[in-house]
């Protein structure tokens, strides 16, 4: 099959952190922890074992409300408390010297002058680590949260994005030049002024002037990160990720989208190599089968109907499940306005494998759509390396579905076979996010911190 | 002489930290930090020195813009460069324990749902050692960074933030009751759904649903801090802040500025005790008073006639002293649409004392117009000593004119004799930043962390 492949040996791997798991259920476990999702003590102990695995990065999701379904009451879903991201990473790159640390921020309910300059002040803390998982808020109820009040169509929210993105690079390269911080003691000269550059933006969404007042790390700048599977998101992705976060079930759909976007990069004058692309995936890995097995189902098992409901509420449309027998098929949706990319993938699954409402939320409670493994250690490298070597993944996002628990069979387990295969490095062999990744450092200078 | 005192035997202090130091020549002392105002390793031995010296809290200010007064070049001003200070403050949340982490943020150029959460999450990653200085943007070259273009005037400023502020504290009352996180595994139920308030705020600036997915910490909800000298800013002070950050050169300014804030609580319902006031302070320390000169000289001395005009510019009104001599006396000066108390007293200074243009920036290269205090340990703790007993603070903002050297002379010689003197703590006797500063705990629930 010809097409696109990863040209590096090695996967690039993320732990997608979320509170106490992926899972729906984790935090209701016998021995999970008590109040993961703002435990910083917790996030600080998984940041740990993250680093001491050698994964590429952690990486934090963001929403900006609390979702309110309709299906009162709030039934105690983990995922309507959460610490802002960012602020939550900066404190985490001081537990840690050597794992990226990327974050989502929103380009609907932020300023892009604001955004820069957060993710390039943690960018130089943290020694050239950040990443920005650039998305376009998916959730309508984020909207009566900021001035602006409504929130926009998809169209204009993408429209939105790419301006915002053009912004943010534009005052990420408001430093140029070799010698940009002489910082001459005796002539009094920190910067040359004539590295400082304007941006002077004027755009239909936004009218920048610049610069940034943060200097360039040793990276350059932060790598940036995106998700979205539309039409509008792989475009956006191809003109302007490093990294894409990808959701599918299956290889082929998973290989479809990989040829897709890498087809694209082209037309942008870039090369395949330039932007990685790392399909989710939630690996409950056992050392037997039925190890893994009785771990998957220990977990299925504390899934309510009201926290199943939740689940599939962002892709109804707008239908209440409620009125409809649980253990019945699916009804016909009406489209959803917002994750549309999600809503076919779901209905897609749920007709081709005739699955009921109650085994529709069953199958997404572990990472939601996202991808779900159980098996061995072997078992489940089988499928990543397949995926990997046949054009369908640069990496992996991994989903623990239940934390630390699931990570530490991940790390114990999984992480050893694929290191057995030649699939996964053995340690970090530079110091930022873009060497873990393999990504060009952006032509900017370094601010010398050390004399 | 009858008014407001302290009721408290001793200071509240903060540590003003800023870059290099205050003094604008500070980077330039040999044997001063190399890059200092961005070098994350800086800020990381200062706040351990501070903490070690028990000091209530590290303050960090903020510009969104680099400050071009139209003096070309930018000559090496250090101020040119900064971190985020959130981003920042969070990062040493994990460097230290105990001492109270504030931070700037405009009401000007934000949201104030993000407000809200940044502030709220590092509140709670911290254990409740949050503070929030609440100003508007007195920079108006700001405004063309963001997408709202141009900068406000005064008075629309600062009813935004009176209105900002109002859904700041509502969204940090989202939560309510003693039972509002039972995390009941067994049962499902994480929080308890009645708990959870929307704000549904609507006004003339903001339309703010809520409620906020930040639960509040130990200390409630952060501190609230503001420096608006102005008429507007103390009434705002008055009715919202619980530290207000003062500049005053003499004791008589310090003194009626105190006690004319704390008349105007009463109307709030508020106690004299509910805000303290600090106001800046500058101490160049000394073994023995020539000593001290020395190192307040060595510094003077490294002021250019550049960072001079710079330092100068915010407050002539567009007036270019370039075309003055700068040993002749200051002209008269056009009204200052922005930074209004500060110009005044500016003005009143140079007529007062008969400055030259020259004298009048070497009067202010140290703290920009705070109070600058140069002597023996025992000589400025009689000056403070005064302030504080005397009806005109409640302790103060120290400004080291040169960091980490000033810090140190601050911590082994001036607090060891305010000790003496029974005016500072030896240790801290509590855990949060409303502990160290003796401010009441708002009756918000506390999320358990720990099982």
């Amino acid at each position: 099959m010809a097409g696109f492949r990863s040209s590096s040996p090695r996967m690039s791997l993320g732990l997608f952190v979320l509170g106490a798991g992926h899972h729906i259920a984790a935090w209701r476990l016998p021995g999970a922890p008590h109040g993961a999702a703002t435990d910083f003590a917790h996030y600080q102990r998984i940041a740990r074992i993250a680093e001491d695995a050698k994964f590429d990065m952690i990486f934090f999701a963001d929403s900006a409300s609390i979702r309110d379904w309709g299906l009162s009451p709030i039934d105690g879903d983990e995922r309507s408390v959460r610490l802002e991201p960012i602020t939550l990473l900066s404190a985490l790159s001081v537990t840690t010297e050597r794992i990226g640390l990327v974050a989502t921020a929103s380009t609907t309910y932020n300023e892009p002058f604001n955004i820069a300059r957060r993710f390039a002040s943690l960018d130089l803390l943290s020694g050239g680590r950040a990443g920005w998982n650039l998305v376009t808020s998916s959730n309508a109820q984020d909207g009566p949260n900021f001035a602006q009040g409504s929130h926009p169509p998809h169209a204009e929210r993408y429209a939105r994005a790419e301006e915002f993105w053009q912004v943010v690079k534009g005052l990420w390269h408001s430093w140029q030049g070799d010698d940009a911080f002489p910082i001459d003691k005796s002539a009094g000269i920190l910067f040359r002024p004539e590295a400082l550059r304007p941006l002077d933006h004027k755009g239909p969404h936004f009218s920048v002037r610049g610069p940034l007042g943060v200097p360039p790390s040793p990276q350059g700048h932060p790598v940036v990160v995106q998700a979205g599977a539309s039409e509008a998101g792989r475009e956006t992705a191809a003109r302007s990720a490093e990294v894409v976060f990808a959701a599918h079930q299956s290889f082929d759909e998973a290989f479809t989208f990989y040829q897709d976007v890498k087809g694209r990069l082209a037309r942008y004058g870039r090369a395949p190599d330039s932007l990685r692309i790392l399909p989710g995936v939630s690996p409950v890995v056992g050392r037997t089968r039925a190890e893994a097995q009785a771990a998957f189902d220990a977990l299925q098992e504390l899934v309510s109907t009201e926290s199943g409901l939740k689940l599939l509420a962002p892709f109804t449309g707008g239908l209440d499940l409620r009125a409809y027998d649980p253990d019945g098929p699916l009804p016909d949706l009406p489209p959803t306005t917002n994750a549309i990319g999600r809503q076919k993938l779901l209905v897609d699954l749920a007709r081709r494998e005739n699955l009921t409402i109650r085994q529709l939320w069953l199958h997404i409670a572990g990472a939601r759509g996202h991808w779900q493994i159980v098996g061995t250690a072997g078992d489940i490298a089988d499928q990543l390396e397949h995926h990997f070597r046949g054009g369908a993944a640069d990496g992996f996002n991994i989903m623990p579905p239940a934390l630390p628990r699931s990570l530490e069979t991940i790390t114990g387990l999984l992480l050893p076979e694929l290191r057995r295969r030649g699939l996964f490095r053995e340690d970090y062999d530079g110091s930022t996010l873009r060497d873990h990744l393999g990504l060009p450092r952006p032509a900017l200078p370094a601010f010398p911190n050390v004399a």
